[in-house]
């Protein structure tokens, strides 16, 4: 069995080679030079050739208005700063007052205020740490678009092709994968040490030391608290941002104005650009590195409540798996970037999809080792006795290639090279209704695989180790999220460099690059939210786990036959879709506004000889747009933030544990469906669009009726794919925190309220 | 405590005055005559003085080409004969080899041949009483809707203004509501009669007699499974039909060739009409008296196997409950026909609402009567002691009221005079998307307060009774529905009586009586959905606490924390997602053939001299359209039902008994919500339509972008709210008592056979 000091090592080790990862590919993105005005950099020889689509203004060829790459970079970068002080001010007083509620709650109830203490303290760092990665996660970003967008044009001067092109945007994704795990991994490292330390302090001759441990594991699942609660402001709050300023960009200056796509004139344009930062940059990010603390601490508390509590590398697997996953994503990524490398168009798909396969076979060794070195060859954990080591193994890897199959089915019906798509394009032809009834069929459809996949692996996880068999396959799934955050990291850097090269007016050439990074990023972004709705799938199961440990359920069951259990259940049932209709009219509400002070703008525009609005001297104001959709998705963000936080709460106090159980259970269900289904749903007709605008049905084009069938589709799906259905993840893994955080209140408090009012 | 004779006195006058008050309302509807070249009838004084309009062709005034009444009539009439014979002919193949089946694997694995045999029995007497109360309701509607029409032309021109036509609708209603509830009550009383001789010969001397009244019990439920197979071809079959035909002649005949709406030239009118009463009377019928025979079945079996098991009254308490909701029934349409009239357009919706809340308000003490004659004053029944018998009047009583909110709730959601519809109409000045946005989010939202009120009565019935509580509460909800009936009836006849009309062209006014009377069905058939959904929610989770009672899991509860329950439990939550994929491809397919149809049939149109399709010629070959539905229908409608009937006895033979628990439950939580939201969505775009039609958005109308919009959603809507939705009321009750029925099989193999490969 694995030391203590080897442990820490390979922690200390999997961290440092993370972060000096991110940081060397963060050097590489830098030597991408966006004005070479000074130095000639190796990296960007053909810049100076071409000098008209840097510098900005009229180009002369055409009557289209052009801005500076530089000012473009800028602009997105001040929008998301912008949008991220606005949020984390509000975040600030919302963890300073939530932390307080937490202390003095927890502290009220249990009476055991150093615990309180350090759940807060938890779940302060939860939180900092989260908004840390997330402010990584966006500078990188919007510093990586416009140099992607450089390296495109480069790539296109002297024949590089795509590669300069794909290796920028990917090393950009990269830094965010790295340093959000590395970061993630040493805080909750660092944390677990240091409540280690104050409890052998105070407890080291106690002889309920049993106890002891297991109080220090609840007061970690702060950790994940924190994490999960900054992912609601940056999953919902960003699902909002980035949709309204979408749809208002559309509406009001597509449609209506009758601007094409990323035109620089368009006031909304940058808000649009901010937005795919914000919601699948920060919100992305914030939503896995909350799943990857949860996950830890579910496994943690749920072992520290066995025989498993003394021995230190066995609790500490969960820290072990994400160490080892780094350096196999490193070797992964090393593949993609330097053996196998990406050329050609038709290379940029595989190349993406591969790095999912090859970091998941060359996991799955690493996980067999772990399990034999850090786990006695039998013991008893959850409910399960006679686990044996490689049991471990089999829940761990049951996660693992479920999270890849999941993600695979996902790609099936939402990329356009499949059946399914093909078909959501075919039924355009007979109007929007055809393609809304078989859009939202596939939606539905596309759910039978990952059901299966997940009932498999809880079955495998529950049977071979109890709900600790859940947790770890969690583990499993998110063993490889460096990889998985590249992807996504990918995606929207390739889509701001597009609209880069649009508003800049880089040559047809170059957006043909650019539009090729990014269809494959729109694919790998279904994959990516596949792999994050059945991570938070598993894991707020773990955490359903964590939480009947704590309040004791575990003996008695969580039995249907109950009433309030079922009531519970009913009512989970029916909280993703309360929180669905919140979240899609949010954004409509904020959309709304976006088009209106776009239409404010354009009546402001000067007007020429003929009366008629002369856009080509427009000068649109994006900040006042950046801050209509800032505020606009936070003040949307709140009630349907409020049902997730506080029904846990009120469901535990008012009803009781096994109410609460249930209302779990039911809402892990039915979230479940609901958020594969939206997602597919709104990718399907995303790419049926873009299938039948590459020609895909023979004679129609852009501009007819088949392709605005289409967009209608496209136009519905984009609340559900990116707001709603994503949200949802949060939903179900929030609530379960928030019960695993608030558990020891609720039987501490004796009766529930409803129980005493009705005795 | 009432004595037997008393029971037997009550069902037998329930039954007979039911079927009297039936006879007496036909008898009413019989008396308008389609055509009085015979005697001139009382009921029918203006028809002699407007003959062009009954004799058809066509009438000079216009171009247009109109039908005879009685020929429409006779067409109707013909093509809803057509889909029932085909219907039947399938129906009939399916009962003999499932029952087959049924026999032979009941037998076989328990190795009791009569049970088997008499489960057989009952299997085949609810499948049978079924059909017929199908077919009455059918023939009674196709009856009753060219009557309609007349009506509405004899009180426009004698000044009766819309009471005539209103009476005679309802009248027609009330026929299928009264029979349908007497034949069903009757024949399960007569089973358990025929039954109880069988036991009592078989047994009058065995000690084990709790054994067998319990067996005998357990046989009985096949009446329930014989009632909801049928409901299965009916509302799955029904749904496709009506919606393809509906969709198929709007989307050739309106859009492509500019037919307006109900013009009899368009090959697939007559379709359209057959499916409103295929789905909605035949469907809905059988959806309902599958429902009433389930309740009443779970409650006997689980009161079987408790000490009620020799209290004859207590026992056979869900037949008082419908016996005496026949005379509450009867007293209710009494107000409605003659205290207060339907005078004024105005009158009709409130008077259709409030059948309801009287039959509501008028059964409640009837139910505390029964509660207190039936139940001795303490007992035990279920996982409940000490029930007192005021305990289940509570239960019922949730129930019955827990139906009127959720009704009254449905239509909240889905008139035009409230705001969500409104909300959603509105949306539509922004484009087909953001309707279908809204739209969707108001499905989302409605469904939160019938889940409360679900959840509120599960509560009640669980905390007072155990599971006989939700048995009796879903008796509540069902103990009104012969008034249920009449109102789901009233619509799809005035809806017809409307195609009628237009078809026989019949004056403006008389059209305009009709759509009154059919704007009034819409809402009480949105009423009436949601009405239908909660009565099956309470109706499989009273057969998932008879399935449970059967295999013997009450006393080990179905513990969510296991792994074959939470595996079973997603996989639940999955189905009514696959299913509903399945069903609303199938409209969309057979939509695609009606519309191949009627598009030769227009290609074989007479050409006019200068080349252009002279329509004024053109005989439409409506039989084939009918074929063409029919035989889509009957089609696709398999694999749905193969999926619901196979899943049960799948999951309980090869994952045992608690896999198959969980997967009732998961498929109950999440199917409600679907459904309820489905139909929600579906009924509030189609009033979203209509109110824009009716002048809702000032300066919008009919044909304009706005409307079109609208129309997307009324269209995406069809198979949402008349297919898929209403289809998984039967998913998650069929399940529930197929599991019933099989339920003595699986434990009687042992173990189930995953398990037995594994171990």
């Amino acid at each position: 069995m694995v030391s203590d000091s080897s442990l820490v090592g390979l922690v200390c080790a999997g961290s440092a080679i993370g972060l000096a990862t991110a940081a060397w590919f963060a050097s590489q993105v830098a030597a991408v030079k966006l004005n070479n005005d000074g130095e000639v950099n190796s990296r960007t020889p053909i810049l100076a050739q071409d000098r008209g689509h840097v510098q900005g203004g009229h180009d002369g060829k055409d009557d289209e208005f052009h801005l500076n790459v530089e000012q473009i970079s800028t602009y997105i970068a001040e929008g998301a700063n912008a949008f991220l002080y606005q949020e984390y001010r509000i975040v600030s007083i919302f963890i300073f007052f939530f932390g307080l509620l937490l202390f003095f709650l927890l502290g009220g109830t249990t009476h055991d205020w150093g615990r309180s203490a350090l759940t807060t303290v938890a779940f302060i760092a939860g939180s900092v740490t989260s908004i840390v990665c997330g402010f990584i996660g966006m500078r990188i970003a919007v510093f990586t678009n416009s140099r992607t967008a450089i390296s495109a044009q480069a790539g296109v001067a002297d024949g590089r092709g795509y590669e300069f092109a794909f290796d920028t945007a990917f090393k950009g994704g990269a830094v965010m994968g790295f340093a959000l795990v590395s970061i993630g991994l040493i805080v909750l490292f660092v944390l677990i040490c240091v409540y280690h330390l104050y409890w052998t302090e105070a407890f080291a001759t106690s002889d309920n030391n049993a106890k002891a441990t297991r109080a220090m594991f609840e007061a970690i699942a702060g950790y994940g608290l924190g994490g999960s609660s900054i992912a609601l402001f940056g999953r919902v709050g960003g699902g909002i941002y980035t949709k309204a300023a979408d749809v208002g960009a559309d509406l009001a200056g597509k449609v209506e104005a009758g601007l094409r796509e990323d035109d620089p004139r368009n006031p909304a344009v940058i808000a649009d650009n901010v937005g795919d930062n914000v919601g699948d940059i920060a919100g992305m990010g914030a939503d896995l590195f909350g799943s990857f603390a949860e996950s830890s601490c579910a496994a943690m508390v749920i072992s520290s409540q066995s025989e498993l509590y003394t021995n230190w590398p066995a609790m500490l697997f969960p820290l072990a798996i994400t160490a080892s996953g780094i350096l196999v994503c490193l070797a992964t990524t090393f593949v993609a970037t330097h053996i196998m490398k990406t050329m050609t168009q038709k290379d940029i798909e595989p190349s993406l999809k591969r790095q999912l396969l090859v970091s998941t076979v060359l996991m799955t060794p690493v996980i067999f080792a772990l399990c034999y070195s850090f786990f006695p060859s039998t013991f008893s954990v959850s409910t399960a006795t006679n686990v044996k080591n490689y049991h471990i193994f089999f829940c761990v890897t049951a996660g693992l290639w479920a999270g890849l199959i999941i993600g695979y089915t996902t790609e099936y019906y939402t990329s356009h090279s499949y059946t399914p798509v093909r078909e959501v394009a075919g039924s355009c032809a007979t109007g929007a209704a055809t393609n809304i009834i078989y859009g939202l069929a596939l939606g539905y459809k596309s759910v039978i695989i990952p059901v299966f996949c997940l009932a498999i692996t809880i079955y495998v996880g529950l049977k071979l180790a109890g709900m600790y068999g859940i947790a770890v396959s969690a583990l499993g799934i998110l063993s490889t999220l460096a990889v998985g955050l590249t992807i996504d990291g990918y995606g929207p850097i390739c889509d701001n460099a597009g609209g880069i090269a649009e508003m800049s007016g880089m040559p047809e050439e170059v957006r043909d690059v650019t539009d090729a990074l990014d269809a494959a990023g729109n694919t790998t972004a279904a994959i990516g939210k596949g792999f994050a709705i059945g991570s938070a799938a598993l894991v707020s199961l773990a955490l359903f786990g964590a939480y009947v440990t704590i309040v004791d359920l575990t003996a008695a069951g969580v039995n249907l036959l109950e009433p309030f259990q079922f009531g519970g259940v009913l009512i989970g049932g029916m909280l993703p879709y309360w929180f669905s209709a919140m979240t899609m009219k949010s954004v409509g509400k904020a959309a709304l506004d976006m088009v209106q002070e776009v239409r404010r703008q354009f009546a402001d525009a000067p007007v020429d000889a003929n009366g008629n609005k002369d856009f080509s001297k427009f000068q649109a104001d994006y900040k006042t747009c950046v801050a209509i959709s800032t505020a606009a998705s936070l003040r949307e963000m709140l009630a349907p933030g409020a049902l997730v936080m506080l029904t846990p709460i009120i469901m535990g106090f008012f009803f009781g544990t096994r109410a609460l159980a249930g209302t779990l259970a039911g809402a892990l269900v039915s979230g479940v469906q609901i958020a594969i289904s939206a997602s597919n749903t709104g990718g399907a007709w995303d790419n049926a669009k873009k299938y039948i605008e590459a020609g895909g049905i023979p004679g129609e084009r852009k501009g007819g009726n088949v392709h605005k069938a289409a967009v209608v589709g496209d136009t519905v799906g984009d609340p559900l794919k990116d707001t709603s259905g994503p949200s949802l993840n949060i939903l179900i893994k929030l609530m379960a925190i928030i019960s695993v955080v608030f558990g020891p209140s609720f039987p501490a408090l004796g009766n529930a309220i409803f129980e005493r009012l009705i005795a």
